[in-house]
């Protein structure tokens, strides 16, 4: 950006945004900026004119040149200055995602911090491995021939990214995109070219959380419930259906309840909450038509947590922390993307129908099976059709860096994040070579 | 098909198309089948309706669901089987693509048999070893987990084939899906259903085939006239755009000048020619347009093959191999893909020129380069935005069966073949667990 923030003299803890000196061609179109949570005025910010975003494209490609020269040694120098500085400046960083969003310290430091840096630190110590020549056997008739891959950058990569992890949106494609040598533009706006290929779309899900029965409930209630609730629930891979097996759903019910009562709900950087803010206004009402639709149709809730103290201009961005009880798949609420601190849990009897109610879903992002047997969460994982597993934990694929992320069905396609989102990045070129070379040579004078 | 081909008896080496009894829901339109290079009437097909289609789709997918469990082992044994049959018919193969779209039995053996082969020995070799689920890293905070990819079938894959290599193109992804545990539904047609998704999309090119002055000329000229004629340059992977060092450049259309013109065009299937027929009847005049449109702008034919003696309904489906030199870029012939057998030439001084005639293309498919100095042809080839590079080779990549295939730009993205090819086929899906096991088990009796 070429102008600055700075903090407004008449107005605590805001900012206002000051352009650039002979700014021309500016949009006429004005983004404000309200912290969610308190709807502090943060200031404005003048939305891109599409003159502006073709020279941010041009100075990306024209930056792209240069750095593509550059050494994979200079690249981890650079990502090391970035780990430094996001180590350093995490308080600051977390504060400023939650001033944005309305989510906790907590989740803050979780998602966007810790996956920040682990990402940064598997591709010090992986990205060169995976971005070299990758030599491949040239096949039986051709055993006088070397074959490999090669992984060449693609230029300027265009990526539209959502609001939910402010800051790790951001630096999660631009980490691969330039680790691999290419330049990056970001919008974190709706409106994407129809001519950027090749895409990757991760379009969210409506992910399962499966238990069995040999499970320490106890244990995995806890687990249960921030999967649920994490980021107040705005979170692509969080819990949107809970699936327990007769034998412990009762003392889940009961786990959950107890946990969920004790949640309260307020502005996350006053420090005194477990859980923050809804961020767009409009979604608390979604979040409420969910559980009529539910309740209307059978559904009871059986626990709430708590709300703090709000004013009137605050509370429509808070939404309490929801149990509800005898769902089914007509509801609404467990088959359109939640994106809510809401837990709806149903019975299953046997595995079959765990899985057959886990694919019974438009999405297919990610899943979570609980189990004591090892072979049991295995099998019941394999047969979810999804782009994510976790056995016995929530969510965890995305702190192993190594691991692609995505889904299918309407959740998506192509892969970010890990070996496949980083050589995503690359354009993927074959190159046959001979094995022993020099009878090509001119070994004559030529006649010309 | 539900219907059969049968010999037409009234018409010697001509076949008739014989529907399945109790026929309902056939669509009007009909497919009258001729070959290209001597007119002959080989019968007609009914185009499948779009209700006839979607059965065929319903029968994919009942047979995947079977299929899905089958091992590697009896996968294998099913290629095996295919393999066998293959080679034990090659040349009824040959002769019925030769009939098809108007190659010659040479170009058949190499284009349709040579190439599913190699694809079939290398899934054999190596197609379990790719899709088994590869360990990943699970990162410095993960270190108690283990991570991993799993390669699982997507299902029913939708593939429409392009018409100049008939058996190879439908064998192609049969092999890869079914190999992968998918089952498969192919059109030969030009309608895709808008929701077929992911997508991959190869589009053709434009090749470029660059040649050092520091190379055997007269082995190059051979390999390049074979580079532009196969299959009457019917192929999307032909060398369309010959840029030659200056130094070389009137050695080399000397060269090529003497093959071409030795090279004559007639009825594949007589035996007595080099090169087949144009399988599209409107082609030919379009391949005229081009060269027009080069001589108005300055070209000059320099050689030309010779045809056979051709009836009058034939000789629109024949093209003269053509040589054309003091091309520039401002010509048609060297914008467009050509697909047929001409070969224009272009100078080049400098290595950083050659490179940005290559690159000088909306097509980004393929490239071949020649040098003596390895590290230049290498230095080349890494510097030329395509997806295959053969380096004094033409085209060779394609017979390595584990490289990826397919390019940039307006030549389409994703890739098909090889190990990218065969995962492209398969749910990539992450999967974490727990290092250690048992302390997520029930280790109190449960109160429910």
């Amino acid at each position: 950006m070429a102008g600055v923030l700075e903090r407004n003299q008449t107005q605590e803890d805001s900012f206002i945004y000051i352009p650039p000196k002979g700014r021309t061609q500016q949009s006429d179109k004005i983004i404000q900026c309200y912290e969610p949570a308190t709807m502090k005025y943060l200031g404005y910010f003048p939305a891109l004119s599409p003159a502006e975003v073709n020279e941010r494209v041009a100075q990306a490609k024209k930056a792209q040149k240069i750095w593509v020269k550059s050494s994979f040694k200079q690249r981890r120098q650079f990502l090391r200055i970035l780990l430094k500085y996001i180590i350093e400046h995490q308080e600051l960083i977390c504060e400023v995602s939650s001033r944005d969003i309305g989510k906790t310290m907590v989740d803050a430091s979780f998602g966007e911090i810790m996956t920040t840096c682990e990402k940064i630190t598997w591709l010090l110590a992986e990205g060169e491995k995976w971005l070299k020549p990758e030599y491949r056997s040239s096949g039986r008739s051709m055993l006088h021939k070397k074959a490999k891959v090669e992984f060449h950058p693609l230029g300027v990569i265009g990526a539209i990214v959502s609001w939910n992890y402010p800051f790790h949106n951001i630096f999660n494609p631009m980490l691969a995109a330039v680790f691999s040598g290419n330049g990056i533009v970001i919008k974190i706006m709706r409106n994407a070219s129809n001519t950027l290929t090749p895409v990757t779309l991760e379009l969210g899900g409506k992910d399962a959380f499966i238990i069995c029965e040999d499970v320490d409930v106890h244990h995995v209630a806890q687990v249960a419930v921030r999967a649920a609730l994490q980021s107040s629930g705005q979170n692509c891979a969080g819990a949107e259906r809970f699936y327990v097996h007769k034998d412990i759903y009762s003392s889940f019910v009961n786990e959950v309840t107890k946990i969920v009562k004790s949640v309260s709900a307020g502005p996350p950087l006053s420090g005194r909450y477990d859980m923050g803010a809804i961020c767009l206004q409009d979604h608390s009402e979604e979040l409420q038509n969910l559980v009529i639709d539910a309740l209307d149709k059978g559904a009871e809730i059986i626990a709430r947590g708590n709300f703090g103290p709000l004013g009137e201009d605050t509370v429509d961005h808070f939404f309490p922390p929801t149990v509800i009880a005898n769902v089914n798949h007509t509801m609404r609420l467990m088959q359109e993307e939640t994106f809510g601190p809401i837990m709806p849990i149903m019975k299953f009897s046997t595995d079959e129908e765990a899985i057959q109610l886990a694919n019974d879903s438009r999405c297919g992002l990610g899943c979570a099976v609980f189990s004591g047997n090892h072979g049991r969460a295995k099998e019941i994982c394999s047969q979810i059709h999804c782009g994510v597993a976790a056995i016995n934990d929530f969510a965890i694929s995305y702190m192993c860096q190594s691991l692609p992320f995505g889904g299918v069905k309407d959740s998506g396609f192509g892969r970010f994040a890990g070996v496949e989102g980083l050589r995503a990045c690359c354009l993927i070129k074959s190159v046959v070579k001979d094995r022993w070379w020099p009878y090509i040579k001119n070994t004559k004078a030529d006649s010309a």
